[in-house]
């Protein structure tokens, strides 16, 4: 790949390599403190089976594990592309937050953790989102990405990842952070509010991009190293062009075909009742690539 | 975990600090020229998809890319359960991989790859097995494993290995290498051959393993350092209790359930046809982990 000498300002080394690879990936957990985190994460007897599907083990994170973040998410928890895919945040919810940090300038320096290291399987009970088993191994990722780091700015979607976030605020590391916090609507909460009724989603996607431009115009003023400097411009009513954006094929496991982090709708849950729909994830090849 | 102080001896630390991990796993291809192998694979124009099932993307490799692998596998393509995994032989033949280099004492000191990085579909045309982009690119492993390391000894399982191996060795670094190899029948090979005859599965496995104990008695004396030294124990006339061993936890990527390491049959291609069926991966949670 050729580039002209303009583009080397302000670029760090690692991204160079990156852009210069065929099919960047991401190279996981290999470093501490990421290494002994995604090794020694609490299972079913902090995380039950009646509120989680553990059964398909913990999804840790998407992004910069590498120091270069300067944005984290927390986000709300893995459905079933990130239990394939094995990051999280790659579908849909994934693109509308791509094109939320593209609006700060942040293209590549961001990282993802989620508010519970499973799936919701219903709803999660008071005593364990406060168990102090769940909350202290959470408080291990946001340390590792917020104590002496570059993050200068979070975003908490929903209200789960909120609560994650003041807890964390309380503790003494918490405490000491200076950066900007900014609290927004989950990114496909009007669809699951809406439920079909598409007068109900277009005034929920209203007040989910008005949300949204508070979380920007709170975050924008803090980020003053973006990756690519651009004038912050709001949102209107509805999603317009480029407010969704692919999930960069760095973010993705080595070797992980294109139709996986093009698009989603290619894993559904699918059984003829509740116990065989939660042990199915149905994989097919979108239409147009196998023939 | 306590571990008595003559575990210590003869083990490196990277072994230690596995042991000491709750869920030890495949750190991946962060280093090079891992990391530039799992970047730049050849696609669709060197692996026709009318021969390969590129559209589920690369399958690399299984075990130590750390330099420690003392035993080179050569293995013969990816099916469903490697391609959800993304990792090398993780169903039955990988566990009759593992017995058999239990057989040698090797319990972690290996590295598979595979002669294909796609699945198969069909057959694969001569000219495609000599394509010098496919071959190439599985000559780069082949250099990066077995040029300049500690692997003494190369298994290829099938004939579509063995071919690889031939390639490989006519190379100036092939030639120069000084390993002991042994070509076998592929684990699985009953089960292709005999389609459900019990008389003819009985036969060929017999076959296997007595092909198989030619292979042990080449190759033990070239493994000076194995892992677990041991008296070499040949292969009866059947499977016996011990001859299929569990594949390491430590050879999955970090937080996959531990149902996907146990066992296989947790993958299928289901279709109403050959197409609907190339586009399908089910996966099943198997019974008992759910409820």
């Amino acid at each position: 790949m050729v580039r002209g000498e303009h583009f080397h300002l302000g670029r760090d080394s690692s991204e160079e390599e990156e852009d210069a690879m065929a099919h960047p990936f991401c190279p996981g957990y290999q470093n501490e403190p990421f290494r002994s985190l995604a090794s020694e994460y609490p299972e079913a007897d902090v995380f039950p089976r009646g509120q989680f599907r553990i059964e398909w083990g913990p999804i840790f994170h998407r992004g910069r594990l590498d120091g270069t973040a300067r944005v984290l998410v927390i986000g709300q928890d893995p459905a079933q592309h990130e239990t394939v895919v094995r990051r999280v945040l790659v579908g849909e919810a994934g693109r509308r937050l791509q094109g939320l940090l593209a609006k700060l300038g942040i293209t590549r320096s961001y990282v993802i953790v989620n508010t519970f290291l499973y799936s919701v399987y219903g709803s999660v009970k008071a005593t364990t989102r406060r168990d102090p088993r769940l909350v202290d191994y959470r408080n291990r990722w946001l340390d590792a990405l917020l104590v002496d780091t570059e993050v200068a700015a979070v975003l908490a979607l929903g209200g789960a990842a909120d609560e994650a976030w003041q807890m964390w605020k309380k503790t003494p590391h918490g405490q000491a952070f200076t950066g900007t916090y900014a609290p927004v609507t989950h990114p496909t909460q009007p669809e699951s509010f809406s439920k079909g009724d598409k007068a109900k989603l277009a005034a929920a996607t209203k007040k989910l991009l008005s949300n949204w431009n508070v979380g920007l115009q709170t975050l924008a003023p803090a980020l003053a190293h973006p990756d690519a400097p651009t004038p912050l411009v709001l949102y209107g009513d509805t999603w317009a062009d480029g407010d969704r954006l692919p999930v960069p094929e760095s973010d993705f496991p080595a070797g992980l075909p294109t139709w996986m982090h093009e698009q989603d709708g290619w894993a559904r849950r699918v059984g003829k009742d509740a116990v065989e729909k939660r042990r199915n994830i149905t994989i097919m090849v979108p239409k147009g690539i196998v023939q």
